[in-house]
């Protein structure tokens, strides 16, 4: 498909835009979204922007029952020269499809939908917010739409994009959160979808956040569903350690979601000669090394916070006070370098950013 | 609420219904739907019969990313006296909330629901076919509808139920099918939402399903996410096999959905004085009693196909042939039991039938 073939029809109503200090996460969308159909005779066709609009499907349409899905997050940032950068998108889409592999969905044409995504941020690059810490967010989805009661891969798909001014994704914004170690419930196990970004992982995941919310944390650190001993990633978050000097993070073991900022995180800690691996962590070892006084810090990496570090660490009622609940220095670090990067105010060595005209 | 609250609009249009030899399932739905909405002030609110019509959702509507939706399946069925029957209804709805416990979603009052439902099909009554093996399919759903993207339990949903006219869920209608046994993916594991009918564990098990039935299987019996030794279940059915003269079936361990008709053979089992167990099940020990002659039956056991004899089970390429690939007697039994049951042309011992008036 040629991006020329992107069909126009704007919105006459222009929403009022929200004031940049009073951003929330994930409440307020844009003028306009993409939107791109599949059928299997015309394979993805009808790409067009048109104005943000409610979504008409049958009461039967699988979405509704089988939960074939997928979808991605990912921001454009404003700089000060009011240039518009997005941030490692082709990593997005090629998730996007990675997940597509797993759910049965067909595969986009990923270099077709980044150029249809820079094309709607272009329309509506006004609602790209300035304020620090604030940025566009970017949700590309795919739902199944054919009015079928049997469970089977859908026939017809919707592929969207809609677009939300944002602030911090926490509450306590870059300050430290406290997660609490999960040893109940499983998000996914081997064998399953958790490298998927579908939304039945999510949904599975309600219920210990729920719980864990109730005693005061923010999120749940999930450990494996096969032994329930070995760290996964956070709500939505993959998860670093320092321990005594080196930083861990879980290998891709098919269960994790491979992060677009875990994977800067390891390539910029690569960049400064900080040691850096990636491997299976047990939570007895963070346990044995946190009562050794090793656990300098630990910190999760995700599109929505950047980099949240983590303060506390509830391992079976226990409460292990990581850094005297402060962000570290290595956290604090590759916050700023990341967002400097995103926002342009600083070099951009591995040219992850990209520009929208 | 009382059940009088319903309101019903009725629809205009009246849509043919479908010849009773060509019913295929679950692809035709009837002229009426019901709809109920909830929100945090008024709970569950607005119980009304309208026209089957589509759903129109804002594209940020929580269903579409993060799959918070649980559903059910039972049907209505018409006696030679033109009496319409529900099978053991109020399981259904019991089971609906225990989905929406693991899910987050806020509960029904079951009555309620089952007195709209009857409505409904009172309403729809013409649509509920006669000929052997046919059946009105009910399907009950709820989804989140709160447009906003984080993680978290939604504040609105949407209760529905449609209506589908149907004929066999297998194309071989009783006939015995053919199982592969899959060590590779995973649908569920103890800790997760295997329990619960929500639409993820339907989206996780496409892929092993599309997989297999390249290669000529029409479903796939899963194993534990664990040890991916022990049995679960099937697509959509619970399983029983017939080992050296006792059934067994898999223990419900959390993982496993508890099914209705499961249930159901094993009380009639129970009546008959046949010896039927449930406990751990591992492929192994079907695999060992196998080469010693002793497995006498396999079938599954769900709404849709009520018993589905199983002619052959694939286990790491070597095929074990069932019962010479044929119908045993106890599936035979329990399947003319069971539908002489709900078709009212048999003794209901255990008062599972309902009339709808
Ligand atoms: C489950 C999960 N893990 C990790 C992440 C972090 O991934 P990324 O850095 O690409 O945003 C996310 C968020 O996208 C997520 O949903
Ligand atoms: C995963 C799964 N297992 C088992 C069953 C059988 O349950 P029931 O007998 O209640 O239809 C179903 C169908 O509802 C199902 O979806």
């Amino acid at each position: 498909m040629e991006h020329s073939q992107i069909e126009i029809i704007r919105s006459e109503s222009k929403k009022q835009k929200p004031q940049t200090n009073q951003l929330e996460f994930g409440r307020i969308f844009t003028n306009h979204m993409f939107i791109m159909d599949y059928s299997v005779d015309k394979g993805w066709h009808h790409p067009r922007i048109t104005p943000y609009q409610p979504v008409s499907l049958d009461p039967a349409a699988m979405i509704f029952h089988y939960g074939q899905t997928v979808f991605e997050g990912l921001k454009a940032y404003r700089t000060k020269e009011d240039k518009i950068l997005l941030f490692r998108p082709e990593k997005n889409m090629e998730r996007l499809n990675l997940s597509n592999e797993r759910i049965c969905i067909p595969h986009i044409d990923e270099e077709f939908v980044l150029e249809a995504l820079k094309q709607l941020i272009s329309l509506e690059k006004d609602w790209v917010p300035s304020a620090e810490g604030t940025s566009l967010y970017i949700r590309p989805f795919i739902i199944s739409t054919e009015p079928y009661l049997g469970v089977a891969a859908s026939k017809t798909y919707r592929l969207m994009i809609i677009l939300s001014p944002v602030g911090s994704y926490y509450k306590e914004g870059i300050n430290p959160v406290r997660i609490y170690v999960e040893r109940n419930y499983v998000r996914a196990v081997a064998g399953g979808t958790g490298k998927a970004k579908t939304a039945g992982n999510y949904a599975a995941s309600l219920k210990a956040q729920e719980e864990s919310e109730k005693i005061g944390y923010s999120q749940v650190l999930w450990l494996d569903g096969v032994e329930k001993r070995y760290i996964e990633e956070v709500g939505s978050m993959n998860i670093f350690f320092k321990i005594n000097g080196e930083i861990v993070t879980p290998v891709l073991n098919g269960s994790i979601l491979p992060g677009v900022t875990r994977d800067s995180v390891i390539q910029l800690l690569k960049h400064w000669g900080v040691p850096v691996s990636e491997r299976r962590i047990s939570i007895d070892e963070i346990y044995e090394s946190y009562q050794k006084g090793w656990v300098e810090e630990i910190f999760g990496t995700g599109t929505a916070a950047v980099i949240s570090p983590v303060g506390e660490l509830n391992y079976e009622g226990e409460k292990l006070v990581i850094n005297n609940g402060e962000t570290g220095p290595i956290a604090k670090k590759l916050y700023e370098t990341i967002t400097n990067i995103q926002n342009g105010t600083e070099p951009d060595p591995f040219d992850w950013t990209i520009e929208v005209n």
